[in-house]
C-alpha cells in the first residue's frame, strides 16, 4: 500500500500517563531562553519570506543562535527601571546576495526581532531596555546553492532525527495551557502578570503539583499587599485551568521562592528576568511541542531559527509531532503514540530511512487492529511534507 | 537501612542494547557546540578555584552561555588562512566582590578560555583566528549569598532532574571512543586530523554503521591524493577501534559529504568548522555522559559552565551517571541501569525527592535478587554527593 | 580693577580676513563624526540632568567617545535599503550609584541617543538601520567624588587650554550658515537633501570657493535628471546664502565627485554616508565653534560629551568663544579677537592661569584705546563661568 | 625653475620660540589615545604590506578608527590585577577580495594589533587584560578601485591640508624627548615606569615648566617609599634630559595629582591608565610630528591608520613636516619655517594647489636671500612624494 518504510510496533512499557512519576516543564514566552527561541524563529520567518518574495525560493540560512545577556534592573513598587540594558545578539548564517539580488539579511533580522519584542513584551522598551545586535555571516560555500526546484521535495543533507508524541498527558496539557492562557487572556486583563512565566508539573500517581513562577510587573504593584493579591489571583486562575484537563488532585504553587519577610519577591520592571541576571539562548528550553518532557524521548535539536526548507531536524521534529496528533485524531483506540523519523542522507525527505510508530493501545484494542490505518495515515502525512515548510514560514506552527 | 527515598524497579521495556534500532551521536572536541561547552566548563573551574583560594568558598556564578559566531576561512592545500575571525562571547554571571575581596571574574574567564583553546586547538591562533570576548554580569541580588557552611551539604534551590545510565551499549562505546581516540593518540601521530570530529552511530539489529565527519587540517594535506589517504587512514583506524567494542558487523563511513569530482572536501585551516559557517553554543550538543542518545531519556540541562556547588541539574546529571556506573561495576547481573534523581526544593541535595533506579537484569537474575545491593550502593553514592562538586572543580569529570 | 590675570595684547600678524589664503571646513549634522559628536553631547546632557534631578549635583562622567562603524547600503532611485546596519557604540564613564541612589546611566544613554537620532535623522530607522550599543564603565576611584558645593566654582583638575575667536570671517560665516540652513529651512522644504552635508570654503584673495558635498535621499530621487535638479537647486540656494555674507566673488560647487557618465552620484537611503563605508568618532570634526579653521589656533580637545562641570578643556573652549563674541559685540574697533584661557591646577576655574586677549584693531584704533574695556568685559564673563555649565546642560550651547 | 606653485613668504609674527607664552603637550606611547594611534598605524602598515605582497599594489583601506574602552583594575603594591579587561575595537574599511585574491584583512589587523601591544606593553597580557576585536567593513564601491599605475603619482581625491614646522622649539624638543627617552632607555633600566607617560610643557618667557604624569607599574613598587623614590628618579632624569635642550630655567613636576596622605598615587598594574577609567581613540592626541602645539596651526586630520597611498591629509601632514625639517637642515638663516600644502582635487599629489612656506629668518637674513634655495628644496621634496608612502608602509615614519 505504501512504499515508504513505515513501521508500527507496540511500545515496550506503559504509557506516560500511567507511569508512577511524571515531570513536565514549560518555559513561558518571557523566559530568557524562550525570548531567544522566539526571536530566532521570527528572524527565520522574515528571512524565508524575503527570499521567496525576492528570488522565488528560500536560500541557505540558519538563525538558531540568538544569545541573550541579562541586564541589570532596579524594580520598585509603582515602577522601577532598567539600569543596564539586556544585550541580545542575533547570530547565524544567511545568503546576502544571489544572482545579483541583494538581501539585507541583517536589517531584516533586526526589524523582525524588534517587531517580535514590541508585539510580545509591552513593558520592554526596545532600544533602551534591550540592545539588539546582529552578526549574520555567510554560510560555507557549498551550502549556498539553492534548494531544489519549486515544488519538489528536498533531499536530506544530514542524518537527523525527529520525535513526536500524542496525545499530551493531562499533566502536559495543564503545564502547556496554564502558561499559554496566563500569557494570553489572563495577562490581557491583568497586566500585572509579566511574560516570564515558568510552569513545572510533577505528577506522582494521581497527585499533580503545578509550580508557577510568574514575574510581576512593578508598575502595577503598589505594595506588598497588592503583590500577594496578584499571586493569589494567579494561583486561583491556574487551578481553574488545571481542573479543565484532569480529575486528579491538583495543587498549584506560585512564586515559591518568595520570602515576604525578607522582601524577596518576584518583581520586575519589564516582565522578564532577563532584565536582571538570567541569560538565555536558543534551543535550551522547550522542545518543538512546547514542553520539556523527561519521561519521553526528546530530540536535542534546536528547532527555532532553523531553515524550514532543508533543516531535516527541524522538519522531522515538527512533522513527527503533526503526524502523531493527526493519527491519534483519526484512529480510535490509541492511548499513546510516538512517531520517530530518521533521515536518509541523499534521499527525499518524504522518504525517511526509518519511520517508527510506537503505540500503546487502549484496553481491548491490539496493535494489529489499527496497524494498517496508522500506516496509511503516516504515509499520507509524509506525502505532504512540504506543507510543514510552508506553515512554518507563515508562522502557523509554533517551534517552542 | 537507608532513610533516603531510593526506589528500585524493573524497566518496562527492553534494554537499549536489545532494541531493534539505536542511534547515538557525539560532537567531538572541536565541534562548535563542544568548543563552547569546553570553554564554559573551563571558565567555571577557574572561577570556582579562584573563589576557593580567595574567600574559602565558592560564590554565586554561572557561565553556561558561551556563544560562538563562526568566522570565514579560505583553506587550501598546504595551508590556507582564516579570513574573518571566529567571535567567541563568554556570557554569564559572577560575583565580583565579596566582603571587600575583589574577584577579577572577567580576566579569569578570558585566561581560562585562552588556555583551554591553546591546549586543545594547536592549529587555532588565539587572538588572531578567534576573538574571545566576555560579558559576565552580576547575578540577581538574592543569589549572591554564600553557599552554606564549609563541608555542609547545600540545599536544592530548584526543582531539577538528572538522569544517568550504565553500562554504555556497544554502539555508545564505539561512538564515544572513536572520537576520543581520534582526538587523542591518533591525532598526536597524525596532525592532519583536526579537532572537529563528529561521530554518528546507527545500529539496526546487529549491523552498526559508524559515520565519522573529520576535519582535515590543510597544512598537512598537499593535494587530493593525500586527502584521500588521510580519509582512508581514519576509516581504518576507526574500524579497528570499533571492533574492540563489538562482535557485530561494523561499517565505518568517513566524510560522506565529500565530492571529489567537485573538489568539495572537508578541509580546514584550523581543524574546526567554526572557522567557516558553523556557529555554536553551550548545552546544544552532548549530554553529561558525552553522548546524545535518543533511545534513552535525557536531561535538557546544559551541564557545562554551571556552578558545581549549587546547580542541582548539573550535580544530579553527573551524579546519576556516576551512580549508574558505580552500581553496575559493583553489582553483578545488571544488563542496564538507569538512575533518575529529582530534587526537593529546600532539602539537602543528598536527599533527593525521588531516586529511581530502573533495572534490566541479566537472564536468570531478578530485580529482587539485587535490590538491596543496588539501594545500598545508591545510598552510599548519595552520601558522598559533595565529592562530585570537588571533582568537577578539579576538572576530573567531563561534562560534555 | 580686576584681580584676574587678564592680558590684552596686539596680534603679531594680520587678521585672518586679510590673509591671502583662508581655508574653512564644516562637517554637517549628518557627517559620521558629527553624528558621534551629537550623540555624545546628547548623552552628556541627559546624564547631567538626571544627576541634578536625582542627587542635586552633577556626578563624575565623561561620554566623549562614541564610535560609529559604518554599515552597508544599496541606495536606489525611488528608495533603496540598508543592508548591514550602522553600529554605534557609546563609550565613556559614568557614576552609577551615589549614596544609595542608583543612576541607570546606560539606559539613559541609549534613550538619549535614540531620541537624538530620531529627532535629527528622519530617514534613519533606529534599531534597524543602526544598532546603538553602550559601554559606560565606572571612572577611576578618585574621580568619583562630587564636584564641590552647590553654586561654588569648581577647581581646575588639569592643565588645559581653550581658545576662541570673533568675529567669524566672511568665509567662516558662509561655511557655517550654508550647512546650517541647508540642514534647516532648506531640507524642511526639500527632503531630498540628507543630513550629511560637508562644506569646505577656500578663499584666495577676494575669490571664495564653496564646495558642498550633500547626500541625496534616494526615496525622493526618481532618476538621474531629478538628481541633477536637486544638485542644481542646492547650488543655487547655497550661492544665495553665501551672498548674504560677502561682497566677494563666490563660486559654489556641489557634489564634485559625481560622475554622471559612470553613474557615480551621492545617493543614500538614510541621508548619511555612515550607511556605507564612512566610520566616525567624537572630536574628530568641528571645533566648539562649529568649524575647522586651519588659519587659526585650535584646541585638540573633544568638546562634545565631556562633563560640563569639571572638564576644564570643554569649559574653556566654550567660554573663550563666548567671551570673544561678547567682547566684539560690546567693544567697538575690533577687527579680530582671539581669547586664550589656560587653567591653573588647583585654582578655581574662574581664575585661569593665563587669560590672553590678542587683538587686531580696526584702522585708526589702537589696542590701548580699548584695552580697559576689553579687560573689563573678559573679567565679567569669567565671573559668570558657571553659567556656561548650566547652558551646556540645558542644550543651549552647541559643541560642534 | 619649478612649475610647482611654491610660495615663500615672511611670517607676519614672531617665531614661537620668541613668543611670551608657549604650551606644548605630548601623550606618550601608553596613553589610551596613543595606544589607539599606534594600533591603527600598525594595522595600516600590515594591510599595506599584505596588499603589496599579494596583488602588487595597495588597495583601498582606512583603519583610522580604533576605539579603546577602559577596563577596571585593582593595582596594589607588589602587583595587583586587572578586574575587567580593556576592550579594543579596531574599526575601518578594507578591501577583502581583489580579482580573485582574498585578503584576510581582519585577521591581519588582529595580528598586527597583538604584535604591537606585545612589543610595546610588557605588562599588558594581551587576551586577558585586553580584548582586541575588529570590525573592518568594505568601503563604498567607487573607492574600491586600484590606485593608479605602479610608480605613478596618485591624484588627490579630496581637498585637504597639511602643515609642518621646523625646527622644534626648545620646549617642544624637551617635551618630545622627555617622553621618548623615558619610554626608551630609561624604562629599559627602570621597569617601574609604565608606558603611559604624558608630558606637558609650558614656557613663560625664559621659565619652562615640564609636568610629567608617569604611571608606575605596581609589580615593581613594594610600598609608598619606593613609589616616592621612583617619582624622584623620574624627575631627576627628566631634568637632565631637559637641560640638554635649553639653557633656560627648567622645573620638572612629576605626578602632581598624587596625594600621599590620602594614598592617591599613580599606580597601575599594566603601565597604562586604560586599565581603569581612561578611554581612548585615534586622532585625538598628538599630531603627525608627535606633539600638540596650540601655538602653531595644526591639522585636525587623524594621521594614524590612514591609507598612505591616497589619503592626502596623511601624506601632506607627513610631507610638510619632512619638507620643513629638510629645508631647515639644508638652508642657513632660518629661525622658523612653516610649510603648508593644500591639495587640488584631480591633480597629482606632487602638484599641490598651494605650497606655502612661511619663514622667520635669523637676524641679518632676509627672506629674499634664501627664497630661491627654499623653493628649490621644496620642489625637490615634492618630486619625491611617493617616497613618503613607502617610508610609512615600512614603518620608518612615526605618525603620532
Amino acid at each position: 500500500m505504501t512504499n515508504r518504510n513505515v513501521n508500527v510496533q507496540p511500545a515496550a512499557g506503559r504509557a506516560v500517563e500511567d507511569q508512577e512519576v511524571e515531570i513536565v516543564e514549560r518555559k513561558g514566552l518571557g523566559h530568557p531562553d524562550s525570548i531567544c527561541d522566539g526571536i530566532a524563529e521570527s528572524v527565520s520567518q522574515a528571512l524565508a519570506q524575503t527570499y521567496l518574495d525576492r528570488v522565488g525560493t528560500v536560500l541557505h540560512y540558519n538563525t538558531d543562535e540568538t544569545q541573550l545577556v541579562a541586564g541589570d534592573a532596579a524594580p520598585a513598587y509603582g515602577g522601577g527601571e532598567v539600569q543596564e540594558p539586556i544585550y541580545l545578539l542575533i547570530v547565524g548564517r544567511a545568503t546576502k546576495e544571489y544572482e545579483g539580488t541583494k538581501i539585507p539579511a541583517e536589517t531584516i533580522a533586526l526589524e523582525a526581532a524588534r517587531e517580535y519584542l514590541e508585539e510580545n513584551f509591552p513593558h520592554l522598551d526596545v532600544g533602551t531596555d534591550v540592545v539588539v545586535d546582529v552578526r549574520l555571516g555567510e554560510g560555507s560555500g557549498d551550502l549556498q546553492t539553492v534548494f531544489g526546484e519549486e515544488g519538489s521535495v528536498p533531499m536530506a543533507n544530514d542524518t537527523s532525527y525527529g520525535v513526536g508524541h500524542a496525545p499530551l498527558t493531562e499533566t502536559e496539557q495543564i503545564v502547556l495551557n496554564v502558561e499559554r492562557r496566563l500569557n494570553g487572556e489572563y495577562s490581557d486583563e491583568n497586566p500585572v502578570v509579566g511574560q516570564d512565566i515558568k510552569v513545572m508539573g510533577k505528577r506522582e500517581g494521581d497527585q499533580i503539583d503545578v509550580t508557577v513562577a510568574a514575574a510581576a510587573v512593578d508598575e502595577y504593584v503598589a505594595n506588598l499587599d497588592e503583590y500577594r493579591d496578584a499571586v493569589a489571583d494567579v494561583r486561583e486562575y491556574a487551578e481553574g485551568v488545571a481542573r479543565e484537563y484532569t480529575d486528579r488532585e491538583v495543587t498549584v504553587h506560585v512564586n515559591t521562592a518568595d520570602d515576604y519577610d525578607d522582601g524577596a519577591i518576584y518583581l520586575t520592571t519589564t516582565g522578564t528576568s532577563a532584565e536582571q541576571g538570567d541569560d538565555g539562548s536558543v534551543g535550551r528550553g522547550n522542545r518543538a511541542n512546547g514542553l520539556i518532557t523527561p519521561n519521553r524521548p526528546m530530540s536535542m535539536e534546536a528547532t527555532s531559527g532553523k531553515n524550514p526548507v532543508n533543516h531535516i531536524g527541524k522538519i522531522y521534529n515538527l512533522l513527527s509531532t503533526e503526524i502523531a496528533q493527526s493519527v491519534v485524531a483519526d484512529v480510535d483506540g490509541i492511548r499513546q503514540l510516538q512517531i520517530r523519523l530518521l533521515s536518509q542522507i541523499g534521499s527525499p525527505i518524504d522518504e525517511p530511512h526509518v519511520a517508527d510508530a510506537t503505540v500503546v493501545t487502549e484496553d481491548g484494542v491490539s496493535v494489529s487492529d489499527i496497524e494498517d490505518e496508522v500506516e496509511a495515515a503516516i504515509d499520507a502525512e509524509l506525502a505532504d511534507v512540504t506543507d510543514i515548510t510552508r506553515r512554518v514560514i507563515d508562522g502557523e506552527l509554533s517551534t517552542f
